[in-house]
Parts: structure tokens; sequence; C-alpha cells
């Protein structure tokens, strides 16, 4: 179970009746890939055949996105998209704004949309999903499809010795970046075609053999630049590591640590801010999307290479470490039964917040200031940065993720959907205006990284540089891997409100 | 499972043919408790009957502490006293420094002591035991009693479905302290009769009746100053919980923070050091061991108690709700699982030291100089300090556990076993050299510890005491509880070498 590869061999390649797929080169040979973009939407009607209503059940924000892109793609085609929430819910009236009605039917008590959807598309919390999931089951139409975001319900039942209905195609969709993202690069797709998040798909269960289209059309109509193909356990496993270690908690502990590490070499906390978190929001995340990895270290000076290099040697391992802990800990369930546990402790109080620590107050007046100095990467953050990204590439292929999904949940989720948000905001609210099964792991583990970098990789940076990581970085796999998948979406920065 | 009052209500009362026991005040009403000291040995063949070899199973700190006092106590009995090591284990030579010797029959492979004792006395470290506790069952003697000093083996065995050998006494004896301390105290007991290290007492299967004073004699022969009863299950949730918390995780997560705290504020390393952590391994221990724990606050002028109270305030909450975190996770079994997982990981390699950080290079010099300046406690330390253990008795009283457990698993452990050696070295190095599940779990928690500390708790000091707080704290039950427990030990220092 740990990997999926013995378990449950990803099957990378799939063929479309509908839809001309594509073959990607990655390090251990090719993924099919379909390329996505609105030049597509009149080929939806018929990969979605038998579909004339789809229900999005929950409106946080990636049910938001994928409720309202779906409307926009499928408009004009007959295929309506209702909005299913629960009796009484908050977000009622944020559902009608963005144009979700109960007179026109378009929004509804959950159990109904259930019950009158073709494609129900469940996007609910998580906690609410392992309590409420038998009550959709027993709604759904008789061989309704059964959509999925991620893999969280498969674990749970998984862990529980359930199952998903007999009868019922079960499919994921899964965006590589979070529900604002997802809306917000869809809407620049208008101008720039194929903008959008990448995402991947599964297919768990498929008893009428059009899942495959069904999945794709699914992903084109969200807006995806790329569609790859994965398993629901795979998926899982990346989505849930992932956002506890570099896209999530490896950063906030990350930025934590290192902004008191640079007061207490005497910068001011506006200085120790640009230098740690800035820099990790800013010009490192631009320099990644546009540039790949490797052009972070070869933009340096030589001695900000050397500072780089020692940086990166000192924090590999500990973050690698790390990575593999929590690796571990999903795939064995426990990290699942942590976030069971701490929803029963929070039924009835609401997490604390994280962003009280001293640095975010600078952050407003650095973000004020931008325009007034040249934003470049300070070295030393750059090497812990790049390491721990690159730990947890070399983590998730050991276990044997598909390289889509690596280069997506480590390195381009990061870059062009978490960051910007990040920059825009800062590192704290991002991370508490995430999942709540993402906010307790980034409070679980985010704590671990920063104790790691302050207790080991710090005091270990004093040393030289380690050349055999050094060089096992410069001549990484993942670089031509990123670079493949980078030339199958048109660079568009998210344009962040 | 997480209340043991529910699953299983810990008989705190007993009695004994043997030993004369004593009634304990405690808040919800009294305990039955067996005071210690030497006059006591010439009790101990009778209560020993039947058993004439005792095997310790084991080279730990535990290990070497228990086999030496066993030893000691019972000299001249007639009962022996024996060391089972692992074929080439690396602890020969120190046994053999000790006085235990192939040639006499006192130290021997493993698996021939199990075989040869009446009484074994099961101290290998709890993945060893969790990897071979088969073998150990398959070679003990009809009859023979097994000895455990806490209830790692039986989480795990109820994790896995299994179970102990019937026909087998199973009793625990449980220090409240690490084996330095029972050795170092026992030792120290020639001198000032009754010191030593409390112990609790459980009786998890008496198929001879004999099982309750045959737990008392072993408890006696460590040094027990005085002796309660447990159960295994609440003893195990009381010790690995206590050691993730206030023990260890909670103490090293502390001093990182206030250590940084204090040099942002702008105090050189050595005085941000006697602040953090000095003030805690020294005048904060020192004067709860001796006045209670409500004197760490009365001792301070009304400036310093406003201190004390506002870091009081803003830190009880958040540390409670750790704690209520840790315990949840060790009552689930996942805390136990996250061992078993990491000794898989570690396997082929080392665990990385925590001790790197730059606060612990000042602490050669504040060691060195401490006969030159008065130490007196900070009071935000000490405000913080004592909210956290005060959280811990206060989730442990509402778990359901027995007084004399709280107040030893909390606040004597501390004081008197580990903070005193966290003095004599420190605290990072303390931790690195405790059982490695206690490791394991101070790494995992204290960073949690310390993130809430910094992001939660140090900025809401800035406000204003809550009164219901501290007052709350004022009037505790735990005050009077832990008056009544020092009343059964003598005052005495514990010396470190």
């Amino acid at each position: 179970m740990a990997n999926p590869s013995s378990a449950e061999q990803p099957a990378n390649s799939f063929t479309s009746d509908i839809f001309d797929v594509e073959s990607l080169a990655v390090p251990d040979g090719t993924e099919t890939v379909l390329r996505g973009g609105r030049h597509l939407f009149p080929l939806l009607p018929r990969a979605f055949a038998g579909i004339r209503r789809i229900g999005v059940i929950g409106w946080g924000s990636q049910g938001r996105a994928q409720a309202c892109n779906l409307r926009d793609s499928l408009a004009g085609t007959g295929i309506e998209v209702a909005v299913g929430l629960r009796p009484g819910s908050a977000s009622c009236a944020d559902a009608r704004a963005h144009g979700f009605r109960t007179e026109d039917g378009t929004s509804g008590d959950w159990l109904d949309v259930v019950a009158s959807s073709d494609l129900v598309i469940l996007l609910i919390a998580d906690a609410a999903l392992a309590a409420h999931h038998q009550e959709v089951f027993a709604a759904l139409r008789p061989g309704a499809t059964i959509g999925l975001s991620h893999g969280f319900l498969l674990g749970h039942l998984d862990a529980n010795g359930g199952s998903f209905p007999a009868g019922h195609p079960v499919i994921a969709v899964c965006p590589k970046g979070m529900g604002d993202s997802v809306r917000r690069l869809y809407v620049q797709g208008a101008e720039v075609n194929g903008a959008g998040i990448n995402s991947s798909f599964a297919v768990h269960a498929d008893p009428d053999g059009h899942a495959v289209d069904r999945a794709l059309a699914w992903s084109v109509a969200l807006g995806s630049p790329y569609t790859f193909r994965t398993t629901l356990r795979s998926e899982y496993l990346s989505d849930i590591v992932g956002e506890r270690a570099v896209l999530l908690g490896a950063v906030h502990g990350m930025v934590e640590s290192l902004h008191r590490r640079f007061l207490l070499e005497g910068d001011d906390a506006v200085t120790a801010y640009r230098r740690s978190c800035e820099t990790v929001t800013g010009p490192i995340a631009r320099t990644i999307s546009r540039e790949g990895l490797l052009a972070v270290r070869e933009n340096l000076d030589t001695a900000g290479r050397d500072t780089f290099d020692r940086a990166y040697s000192a924090t590999y391992g500990p973050a690698r470490d790390l990575i593999a802990e929590i690796y571990d800990e999903v795939a064995d369930g426990t990290e699942l039964r942590s976030v069971i546990l701490a929803e029963q402790r929070l039924a009835t109080r609401d997490m604390t917040p994280i962003g009280g620590s001293g640095m975010w107050r600078a952050g407003e007046q650095v973000r004020a200031e931008r325009a007034s100095y040249a934003q470049a990467a300070d070295p030393f953050t750059a090497g812990v940065f790049v390491a721990t990204m690159t730990a947890q590439t070399d983590e998730f292929a050991t276990r044997g993720h598909p390289w889509s999904e690596i280069v997506n949940e480590s390195v381009i989720e990061a870059v062009d959907s978490l960051l910007p948000y990040m920059h825009a905001r800062d590192v704290a609210y991002m991370v508490d205006n995430c999942s709540r099964t993402a906010r307790l792991g980034a409070r679980r583990w985010g704590p671990r990284f920063q104790a790691a970098y302050e207790q080991i990789c710090f005091p270990a940076a004093q040393a030289a540089p380690d050349p055999a990581l050094v060089e096992a970085f410069r001549t990484h796999r993942v670089h031509p891997a990123l670079a493949s998948a980078s030339r199958l979406r048109p660079t568009v920065d998210i344009s962040v409100a």
C-alpha cells in the first residue's frame, strides 16, 4: 500500500473515442496526456453522452470553481449544472450571487441534487464526506456516475472496510491547484486559450465503459491545460503528502524559521521578510514557473551559488527524511485517523489560527513597497526551498508515482497556484484558507519542518557543500520532466485579485 | 479506550498480607499506597515467595538501574538477580562492570535467562519487545511471572490482536523517573531512608493470587518512596502522553521558543539561556519540588506575577489543546503506529540528533557560571511552564487517571527526575538519551509545542491576564494532591554526577 506501483500500477496510458490524446516524454518512458483548451468544448456533449445534469455537491472554493467552470463551458449544450447545499448552508447566498438559484433548479438541497443528477461531483469537506457518504450513495440514481476531486473518500472507505456502491461509475478529476486558481485561470483562458490548472484523472469503476471520456470531458470543461492519468490511491497519497510538505506545511515552517534566522543575523523585520517569505513567493516561484528549478541556482552569482549549494546540501537529507515520514503515515492511514480525531475534538470550536507570529506584521509593508525595489532571490532561502522541492520529487519517484503527478504535485501546483496567492496575501493566511484536511496537516507537519530546518539544517549549512548532492541536483531528471510538462500549457501568470 | 475510567476502572485500592499499606487523601477521595524504605527489605523474601531467580532482560538505563537495585536490596536473601542480554550485545562489558557475570550465572543469553527465571522483567526497547515478545513468551517456565515497567507491550498486543500467554501472572512496576535517577536516588537512600523514585504498579493477570505482594516487593526493592496502583492501560496512556508533553517534548519546544523570544527582545545568548532553559531546569524545578506549583507564582513580586499571569493565561488553552491531541492519538493507537513506522525507516541509520540549534552553545558557559549569580525564575518562562504542567494535570484528570498517577507523571517525575538531569546536561541532550519511543515522541510533538507557543501563545500574552484562569490555578486541586504525595517521601535533591 505504501508504494502505488507495487499494489496498483497506475495505467498512465489511455485512449479516447472523442479526444485526440498525445504522448508525453517522461524519465521512465512516456505518459498519455490530453491537451485542453476551449476549442475542445464542442466535443463535450458527445463525451458527456448520457449526462443531462451534473450535480456539484458542496460550495467550498473547489465546489464554487468547478460549478462555475462547468456551467460556463457547457453553456448552450443543454447539460445543466446544479449546486447541492445542505439545508441552511451559509453558502446559499454566495451560490446565488454566482447564478445558482433555487427558482430555476440550479441550486437545491444536496440530497435532492444528488438524486436528480447523472454525474454527482462530491466536493463537500472530507470530514462531512466521511460522515455522510452513505446517505449520498443511497440517494444516487441507478447508474449515476460518482465524481471525486481527490482520493480521500477511498482512503476512508479502505480504512473502515467500506466500498463504493456497485453499478456506478466512479471517476475522479483532480485539479492540481486550489479552487480559486482553477476559476481565476479559467477566466483568463478566455484570452489565452489553454490557461488553467492541470488535472489528473482516475477511473475507479467503469461499468458502462464510458468512464475515461466522461472524466476527460469534465477535465476539459474545468479548463485543464493538460490532463494525465493516475489512480485514486496514487492521487490520494501524492495529494495529502504534497500539501503537508512543499505545498503548504513545509513552506510555512520554512519561512517561519528563515525569518527568525535573518532577524537573529541582524536584519530588520522588513528585510528579513523579503529574504524569507517574499523570496519564496515572489522571485523563486516566478523563476521556477518560467525557467524551471535549475534556473534558480543558475541565475545566482558565484557567491550566491556557494550559499545556495550549502543550504541545499544541508537541507536535502532532513527534508527527504520528513517527507518519507509523512508518506509512511499517509499510506498507513495514521494521518487520516489524526484528521478524524481532530475533527471530533474541533466539533464544538474553531481551529486556532496560526497567523499570530510576529513575522506577518512585516508583510503588509513589504507588499506595499514592492514597486520600489528589485526583487532578487535570497540564495540561502533559495537553497532551502529548492532542496525541499527536489526531496519531494525524489520521494514521489521512489514511491512509483507517474511523472506528471510528481511534477504537478511537487512543482507546478506550488509555483502556479499556491505561491502566487501566498504572494498576494501571506503564507499563514493561505494555509488557513485551504481545506480543513490541509489546514490540519499543515499544523501537524509545518512545525516539524521548522524544527528540522532550525535544529539540523541551518547548523549543517555552515559546512561546505556536498558536491555529490549538488551534482545530483544539476543533472536531475526532474528538469526535463518539468520542461516537457511546461510545454503543454501556455505561459500565463495567474492574476490574483 | 480513550478514557481508562470508562473501559477499565483503575482499582486504586489494594490490600497486602505482607506490607502495611496506608490511605492517601486525593481530590476524588482516597487511594491506597505503600510507603517504601530500606526497613522493609527484611519482608522481601516472604513477599517474593516462590521466586528464586529474577531475570532482568535488557540493559538500557532502566534495565541497569533495576538490576542493580534489585540485586542490592535482595543481597543475602538467596534470591538471585540475573541480567539477560542478546548475543553479541554491546552492553555485556557494562553489565560485567556492574557485577553481572557469565561465570556465576548472573549474566547470560536473554532467552536462557528468561527460561531460568521465576520473575522475568522485560526492559528491552519497545521496538525489540514488539518484534520478539513471542520468543520470550515461548521460553517462559510454567507459571513464571511476566514483569513490565510500562504498558507499551499491552498497547502493541491490543493493536495487533495478541494477548499475554495464559497461566502466567502479568504485573508491572513502573518507576516514575528515568533509569539513571532510579539508581542514583536508591544509592542516596542508604543515607536518607526512603529516597528514590515513586512507582506505580498494575496487576494484569493474577492466576496464583500473589501478584499484588510480588509487585509491591519489586517496587520496594527498587527503592520507591511510595507505590500506588494503576492499570497497564492507564499507565501506558499517561506514560506515553507525559513524555511527549511536559516531561520531554513540551519542555524542548518551550525552551527553544523562549530562548529565541528573549534573543529577539535583545538579550545576549547567555542571558536568553538563563531566562529560558536555566529558569526551567533550575529555580522552577527546585521550587516546585520543595514548595509546590503555587509557590512559583507566589515567590514573584507584583510585576512578576502580572507577567506570570499573562503568560499563564495565554499558554494554558493552546497547551491543553495539544495535550488532548496527543492523548487522542496515543489512545487511538496512531502514535504507536508512528513509532513502528519510524523504527522501520530507521532500521539502517541513526536518528539525526536535535541538539544542533544555536541555543545549546550558551549552555556550557551558563552552567560554568552558576555560582556567580543568583538564580531567579524568569516570570514569563515560569508562566508558560506552569500553565503547560497544569494543562497536563487537568487533561489527565478529565481522562480519569488516579491522582497519584497524575501528579507523578505530570509534576514529580519532571521536577525530581528529568529536570535535574537536564540542569546538569541540557534539554536536547537529555531528550536524545531517553528511550527511542520517547525520543521519537519528543521529535514529533516538541515542534508542535514550539509552534503553538510562538504562533499562538506569545502573541496572546500581550493581552491582560484572564482572571478566571488565574483563579482556577490559584485554587487548583492539584496543589493539595501534590502536597499529599510529597509528604510520603523524604525531601532529597537528586545528586546528578
